[in-house]
């Protein structure tokens, strides 16, 4: 293990993510919050010389990351990322304990959208533009991982399209890692661009517009307002938010095809499919609930409000335009199945991903298969390419241990004196990085009461799922360790 | 499809599920009951009659049943004795409707121990004991099944330590199916000697004795009483109970090694480790909660308590010596946890079984090693043996396909108007037979409430959880059905 190489890598991060603080810093100065400029460049002059000093005491060296290095500089990178970002509005005493500012931080890095924050209206514009820029930088972040480093180091749900397949593999847009990312940062600001200027056209200024769509793209679900995207009541901005919630749930090596004019190839996409599919009856099934039960003005509002939570709970964005708690019980266990979901793999979204669960519903029909004719072929095929069984292997052993750390976080919830619908969704919402859930941590309520202990835990699970999972197990494994 | 050799063969069982239906007659008579005889007598009747005609109308065959006829048969068995063994309590207007006493009977057969009953001491004790016996007869046809004709369909946790392996094989008692079951029965009914006699040592009369031994060996969950076990306040009794659950929820072949004096074979049995394990850590960690929340009076009561609700959910019996639904959370969210789990593989007990946790776990343990490792190669090793990967291919088929149905099944309770943790807990108190969960059907509630699609739909997911799914889920396949 060459921790000379990870922590110098982890310094270059760091310094990178300190540089992104001068943008809050601005929005400081702007909005004539002065006194919260120290607290931005504080922890920026901090990391820079920790990260000057990492340089001079650590030599270069040419060899790239092997797989261990890379999964703890992941782990490494959100945990810092985390405990740094923190400092602002923790030093401005605008969040007085560092637990709290903690978890609000990793809770925006890993775009999950849990918030400790009673009152958010009440913080400074710049603490929440900063918070809503972890949201952005931390779904940047996942794409570039998922798609360009995290197939190399064989986890993620990526690895099902790989390589092995023959013709042009399709997942390496281009051969070189960081021509990857650097097409995938443009679709990532290109997007950016459009739903701020889509939002600021329905009446929102720049802040709101930026900060919104940093929540959005990153399927985030941090909002500044107390009463998330539900403060706006413009149909208009539901729409814009709902199809840009959708979009960011999607892979975003689709959007490169599209550019390129690959149409074909993105209509044929299994996991594309299945997505729509589910989000098209889901939304449905809901705007009937809400339509039966007059909970709106006819079908039409009802469709617009189911739109936008089955989006919102399916790419585990977390944003709301009502309180969904209040919904008819058959509209929340609906809500509360596509919590075991997620985006697709290459999306900012978290949970399990629709990848996973198609192929396991496509290997549970071939079992069925088997067991009539047990003699016969069968092939467990995406996008018209035959599934590896190794692959199927590799996700029943992700979706076990998903599971496992569901039931384990509910009991440490639970320890804390919690019931069982908040215990358990509050561990589908941090472990599938959706943010809101049911009972004590509904939509309109928060993180905030949970005990020290439970809010640093929770912190380890948002990350431990935003990385999937694996990444971060495999570092407390004695294996990993071992020469 | 050879229908008629199925229709034959259900006709024989069913004739002897009717014969069964003489016992409880017989304590109609015994107790003075005697409005009741008519009630047994009549679908006993018609019973034999029908399989009489139906004897008549098909030839005899020298075929053995294909593996499609295997499917449809052992369906059909649960829905025919569930359909014949509701007619007397309807019959005799003691459950005046009879999607009530289907789903009562279908409880009691595939050994959930959901009830319909509201005051079940009101009953005659003709129909209690018939209630009951579904439980002790459901019990006995899973072990034959799961033992020794799962295993040749290709389903079933059992088929982990089948035939391929070197050596003598661990699942053939002896070569042939009907020796293996008439061994199976003879252990069932030895257990069932041994807890009746030790229940009436601690005060029972026979019938009490009998009721609560059905109710147990067959990790059922029905009494005769309202309170359950509870309503027995001696320890002795508590603790009878609590040894006799957990033998039941233990693999049957191992009683069998034990009498032919194979120790060691038993005492390497993966599961069973796993099963004790897992029952240990768990009821010292409730009792640690109920004595640090000063539920009993010290810790002796607190373990007492504990081992008897831990033993009787691990297992899905369901009985119950105190309303845990008022224990403090922490203990619940450990309770509700292990209504994931389940017995052992070829014990009585639901659930997902002990043996495919077990099997996923070290499959989860396994793809870490594969990350740190890319070209290293690992096996998973259950007694001593390697698991094929078609083994673990098929469990997380079934896993994904559980899951599935507890959250479809979710939906379905939830259409009726009811909250989150009842409908989830519901689904998994019926699929994993387990009978009361949380909320409205708490160990002190019932079912009654449901609607009448409700009950039905819970007969349906009661029969499919008891059979191993896929038995039920390939006959709706368009592959079944195809030649």
């Amino acid at each position: 293990m060459n921790l000379a190489l990870v922590l110098r890598v982890l310094a270059i991060l760091l310094a990178l993510i300190a540089l992104f603080m001068l943008l809050p810093a601005g929005v400081a100065w702007y909005y004539g919050e002065t006194d919260l400029i120290g607290s931005f460049l504080t922890p920026i002059v901090f990391v820079l010389m920790g990260a000057a000093l990492i340089f001079a005491l650590t030599r270069r060296t040419e060899r790239v990351l092997a797989p261990r290095e890379g999964f703890l500089l992941v782990a490494l990178s959100w945990i810092g990322a985390a405990a740094v970002g923190a400092v602002p509005a923790w030093l401005s005493g605008e969040i007085p304990r560092y637990v709290d500012a903690f978890f609000e931080t990793m809770s925006g890095f890993t775009t999950t959208g849990a918030t400790i924050l009673t009152n958010i209206e009440a913080l400074p514009r710049a603490l929440l533009f900063w918070r809503s820029l972890t949201h952005w930088l931390g779904g940047m972040g996942i794409i570039v991982l998922t798609v360009a480093i995290f197939p190399l180091l064989g986890v993620g749900g990526l690895q099902l399209m790989k390589a092995e397949a023959p013709g042009p593999s399709v997942d390496k847009i281009t051969p070189k890692v960081t021509e990857t990312a650097k097409i995938l940062w443009l679709i990532y600001l290109g997007l950016t661009v459009a739903q701020t200027v889509l939002l600021m056209l329905g009446g929102l200024d720049l802040y709101e517009a930026l900060t919104h769509t940093f929540g959005t793209l990153a399927t985030g679900g941090f909002s500044p307002k107390n009463a998330s995207v539900g403060h706006y009541t413009s149909a208009y901005v539901h729409i814009v938010v709902t199809v840009f919630m959708v979009m960011a749930g999607t892979n975003f090596i689709l959007y490169y095809k599209l550019l390129t004019g690959r149409f074909r190839s993105v209509l044929q996409d299994s996991e594309l499919k299945a997505y729509f599919g589910i989000y098209a009856v889901v939304t449905l099934v809901i705007a009937l609930i809400l339509t039966q039960a007059g909970s709106y003005s006819g079908f039409g509002e009802s469709l617009r409000f189911a739109g936008f939570q089955a989006a919102s709970i399916l790419t585990t964005t977390g944003y709301a335009t009502d309180d969904f708690a209040l919904w008819p019980a058959a509209a929340q266990a609906v809500l509360f199945s596509l919590m075991f979901l997620g985006g697709c793999a290459g999306s900012t979204g978290g949970g399990m991903k629709i990848v996973r669960i198609l192929t396991l519903a496509k290997q549970g029909v071939h079992e069925m298969k088997y067991l009539i004719h047990p003699r016969g072929v069968f092939h467990i095929s995406l996008n018209g390419q035959s599934v590896k069984k190794s692959i199927v292997y590799a996700i029943s052993g992700f979706v076990f241990l998903y599971i496992i750390l569901l039931l384990i976080t509910s009991l440490v919830v639970a320890s804390g004196g919690y019931d069982l619908v908040t215990s358990f969704t509050t561990a589908l919402a941090t472990l599938g990085n959706i943010g809101p859930g049911f009972g004590a941590i509904a939509p309109t309520e928060n993180y905030a009461f949970f005990q020290d202990y439970i809010k640093w835990y929770l912190s380890f699970i948002m990350m431990t799922g935003r990385l999937e999972v694996f990444t971060i197990l495999v570092i407390f494994t004695p294996h990993f360790w071992r020469d």
